[in-house]
């Protein structure tokens, strides 16, 4: 490492203290000073390298996966359509690709899990591609995942008989779109942090999702935080960045 | 009648074809065909006269609460203050004054109310000004209403210990402000009219009542329909239009 | 039924008090508590199940629909191509296809319809498709309809010609784009509870039907409420409820 | 003017032609060319001088005055609180204050009005100042005004009972807050162009007037223009430069 | 005429007054109250009935132009693609189609032209379908026209080197996107009222037009109304109202 | 307890099997239901009661803090002002008022804390008062809390002097208003889960706290999910939820 | 030059005084007047002709390419698909296309290129359109041009380790959409004047790049200023005018 | 510099390569490696330490402004009211204050000026407070300014007679409210870079300045750039870094 050599020559007499100082300044201290902060992004963040599929080329995304493949790094693609997936099979052929989620995985070796797990709790049916996209990132990063559908809050009786199974998480990931009550009901029945994710699922006044979106931030149960509309993969990020915590 | 003098004049001979074709036109019709419409707001619309109180002068509402008073008919000022009432009290010292609602009442006679009833049902202490406001218009409509508050959904358990009271209503006005979401939890476990209000309680992205006002109208339950942010005073005359349907 | 099994063990005495509490509290009371509160959607809102069919896939759509008509329940669906339709018909040769309102309507038996009737009231030709949405919904949830189309405010004498037969109904479901006019004006006229419905038709600053939204949310005519924008099949529902009170 | 005597002195010779080419460039040409172009803002956009009081100091206003009152000019003040009224009858002792339209009108003459009139219609009593700031600058314009006030649309038939006074004028100003729906009632009845101005009455969803303008905006009546919310002042302007065409 | 009728029966007695009050009511007065007002579309409001083409079927389209054609009516269809001409002209072989203004035209017999002109100002190049739909509509409303194209704010003088014949028109449409700035300047520059048309033209925070109109609605030239964006059939309605007047 | 009460009776043969049932369904069931779900809050959701007093008149609070304060509740109270605290001074002479949080705290006994550490990271000296909220109420949780302030991202080196502390937290609460850049900035050097909290710090194109918002909700760095605008006290409440997960 | 032969000819004798004011006036003082400003649009403005090839047909580009090419303009065209680049091309062989800037270039002669650079830097890799839109301008102004790519703040430290050669240059375009906190970032590390380009990268909360828009205008740095999203063009203009100041 | 010890005492002996690598990465080198960053935010961003007063209490500002004078900081406070410059004159006898700017000035010693000038143009006498707190900041940070005040598009005339003192400057400040015209149109006249600065001044659909900060960004004219509504500072510091590129 140059820092050493450069220490080493200084204290030989080779460089003189300015220059040592100068160096370290100009060059080499920056550099190490990030080396410490840097090493690797999974070191860094919590979270390795994922492949964002949307605005990719087939012909990226082939050189992405090629590269992870052959430096046995785990694959995620997230927002992959059908044909992404022709071209990660063709060089991962093991790889698995999850429909709903847009999703696809590849692991190199068994992955262990975490004894305790995930909630990924969806409002409707069409919020479930955003759910699985939670999932799916969830379970790739480690986690056990337990999957509530379809327990929107106009017909809250489903939502009440799975509640045992929510409660016993150590973090829910809450998925719904049009009104985004769901986030709200849940709050106020479990002592778990839920993290809000609003779907674009819905038309009109749901502009997109912004409805579901500032109903969540807006909820008056406490302990609730949301992430981006439809996503997923950001919410079971933070997911198992607590799910982690010793 | 005036059209009834003309077409007398036109028999006798006094006014010819033409001219009572003109008048008819000209004046008589247009009054005539509007007199059929109008004779007045309460025949017209099913409401009466009411004073909105926010923006007119003392002065304003002094003369109009006499010209009300003095001709026997009853009085219903929204948005009030204490100093408003302060002026209508020495007009009319009968008159009450709810100061949550901002509202101030006086009935001539005693009033005869429907049998069946309105539920106003609120999320929070908060949004009890604006559905105090929807019961007291409500009552001045004739209606009888039950208050069922603070059971938002973050204490779920709270609003189904008071579900019977609720199903037991003709139709539903629900007050809620931050996320919402009361409407829609409430809309899938009754069969009845839900007219949902949102509040301007809340801060920061709620947008001065946007939020719940967007959450409403995109309610997973159907059977909804929504007012302007704040306005009891409009759900209730919607409300008391279905109660009093036969 | 497992809350006898228990009540006649704990009676026998083979469970005690206390197991029979915990019970009651962690499994069977839940499920109990809220059959009482479910048995099923039509009981518990007053709407039936309906198929949205927006965002579904033909085959989804052709399991749902072999599912009901196997079970004898009729068939709404909504937002429904001419490709889902010939879908339905090779499961459902008896079923209907509205072009405009794009609904597949299907009953099992003869319907018995209400005697008192909704009207639905259109703007512009380009309105229709909205209304013609809420008109087969309401029909299909037994209420006899009464079309009034192309009154808008911009010829006001053609709503005028038809006045009598809007004000003889129980409840008026409106239907305009662009200024979103009509509800205020009609709310003028009529005594009757008006729904109003926002559709996206127009351009520019009409941001996809917000601008008729807003319109009618602050309508000066008390009386009226708004559901989500083209959301003509929610306004059906409420208006089916109110046409429904007796 | 200087460019006759530039030109007179290049014809002696006292100029060069580079000289006065030059000069013609730099400094007179420009001026000449606008010169022609400005003369005065009356004569060039029709509009004379007005004060906009808002954000003006009462200092400030006085010499504005002062210079306005002693060179000749007429005044008109828009925006003006009645302590800025007290402010200028101390220099202008014949100044009118207009309580409602927050207008302060002096004439050093008396003033010829147009033949034709403008039609200055108002939804409700709260859209009275914007009407009347309207109709007080078309009059300090020069125009004949008719006030047509409080024929909003949810009493359509008291707009009816005026609809030929409005038909009589050259041009109409519609001014209308909460749903704006007026000026497209309107703009189906007359033949005529129509100012519609939207104005900030209203509350929650209102959106400050935003509501009025959007639907304005959106009319389903050609022939209707918009100006700002609350802007009558532009609102005159324009019907001013309209009433004076021959 | 039924009314005349009537009241003939009337005075010869075979019609009582009870009866003729009530037919008045019922039947004949709302018709005749109201054929004072409609007789028709162009009588009422200065504009005839036009083809928006847009959202229609070829074959609605089709049926329209035979209607209106076998009448004698002459025909503009607005927003209308190559296809539809296509159609067009196999019913009107004489019909004229502006490729870049998306509008038809025929008229039946030899038009006669105002005297006064509209000037159409637009600014960018990519402005001209929406200043082109203006010119065509006012054309065949009657109105001499004068095209004043690509004259916007980034290069002024060639604004200026058309001002005379700007300042010539009775009435001036000024169609511009991006930031709008163009009515602005020109309400500066003349004494006739400006009728400013947004168009949707940029990109980004251009918020498909929202800028440009925001900027016109917020125009410190007095004089100056706006229609909604793109709107060139709007405009030019209203221009047409203003320069027939007389 | 009613429940034991009828099962004994039930056991002892006073009331029937049927009643039991009908018992337990009408009114008992329900009750214990949610009596499970209910006990208290605090079990519930893992947050206590806290008054939040905006809105709140000195009366109501003075009352709410009695209560608490004889119950032996521990007591804080957020968005108090001065005024507010003299009243719960007199109350509770031990409370203590933060001014800058604008929050009162009072515990009954000394409190336990948690032995991992909630970082509290603010951009600027101006984003102080909503990061004190979210300590203040992270401490009355029972959390450790290490506070980091004044490290926005426009003088970096500030904050990876600090980096060490951030990363031994287990959950990291991040502050900032304007263009809210820091959890992005922080989310890529930590692996820990991150809260942010946009503020109202800003003005003009800020929109109270919007654009730092939705710069949050879009951020770069996975991992990171958002409460509402100035809410540090509901980020302090998820915090302490995962401070707390063993 | 036709004003100084009228200036000639006035001195002569052969055109009046009066003649001579009139044609300076009505027509060669306002072309002489603007051809002082005018000339052409490089020497006015600093920025020669470019084509914008959105909304532009093929053939409309071919023309425009065909008069650049034979008068010896040097030519860029930008937002050009292939289809546009081959149309080019058979016109002028020697041009250039970049699939990522999406821009065409063609040089007359070898280009200058200036002493100092712009430092171009890109948050992210789908931040390269637009950032290569800027250089590829940059560079057809005449401007060095430095790119820095991929330095986004999720990964600080690459940013940290380009920073001598971003503060080398003499002013920085920084592009970057999502949260858009990169130019916040590095205006706290460089003393040279910053222009920031929000790009419409992202989804959801994003808005198009509204969201980064808004964060840059709102950057807590001061020595920022930004322009439209996506609008690497203007930037590039901007800079290069900045770069070439002496 | 206890870097300079520590490598000292390394040389010597009594402190090991380790440990010396060790301090360096734990705590030196960090400090070393934004020393160099750092130093002082006038070194590293161009622009010195400047009070901003909105939101600082008087105590708090005096805090400040005694230490920035004893240490002979030159002076500059933002948004101060006439109470905070009570304050500061307290502390600092020779502080000036520009009561329009609503800024407080003070240099230790006298001041140097660039040779170059920034030109501030300001639309209108409203616009003005922004354009001198631009004019004091550039001032403040060593640039000579020339103001040129109410030249607004609506008198466009004005403009042109300054346009050559505009040319003059070497980077040109443009300050505008309502529309915000006047960048586009000067950016068409000028080869110097242009930064546009938005007001707030303006009233209903302006927005809080949204209306002109939109129509800036969306400027027909190459070469501009912008900032935050009234955000004079800031469009001075970025002028500033400009101005003195050399």
């Amino acid at each position: 490492m140059e820092v050493i050599k450069l220490l080493e020559d200084y204290k030989e007499g080779s460089v003189s203290l300015q220059e040592t100082l100068h160096v370290l300044k100009e060059q080499g201290i920056e550099d190490l000073g990030f080396a410490k902060i840097d090493t690797s992004r999974q070191v860094r963040t919590g979270i390795p390298e994922v492949i964002y599929s949307a605005g990719k080329t087939k012909e990226q995304i082939r050189q992405i996966v090629e590269r992870m493949y052959h430096s046995g790094i785990d694959i995620l693609a997230t927002r992959a359509s059908e044909d992404v997936f022709e071209v990660v099979k063709e060089v991962v052929p093991g790889a698995k690709f999850n429909q709903l989620a847009k999703t696809i995985v590849y692991h190199h070796n068994n992955q262990e899990k975490t004894e305790g797990y995930i909630a990924i709790v969806a409002a409707g049916t069409s919020d479930m591609p955003v759910a699985e996209e939670a999932a799916e990132t969830a379970q790739f990063l480690g986690n056990k995942v337990e999957r509530i559908y379809d327990v929107g809050v106009a017909g809250i009786h489903r939502l009440f008989s799975k509640i045992e199974l929510i409660r016993g998480a150590r973090v829910i990931i809450v998925v719904a779109g049009m009104e985004g009550a769901l986030p709200s009901v849940l709050g106020g029945l479990v002592a778990k942090p839920v993290i809000a994710v609003p779907t674009s699922v819905g038309y009109g006044a749901n502009l997109g999702g912004l409805a579901a979106l500032l109903a969540m931030l807006n909820s008056c149960a406490a302990g609730i935080s949301v992430v981006n509309i439809d996503n997923g993969f950001g919410a079971a990020c933070q997911a198992s960045l607590i799910n982690k915590l010793k």
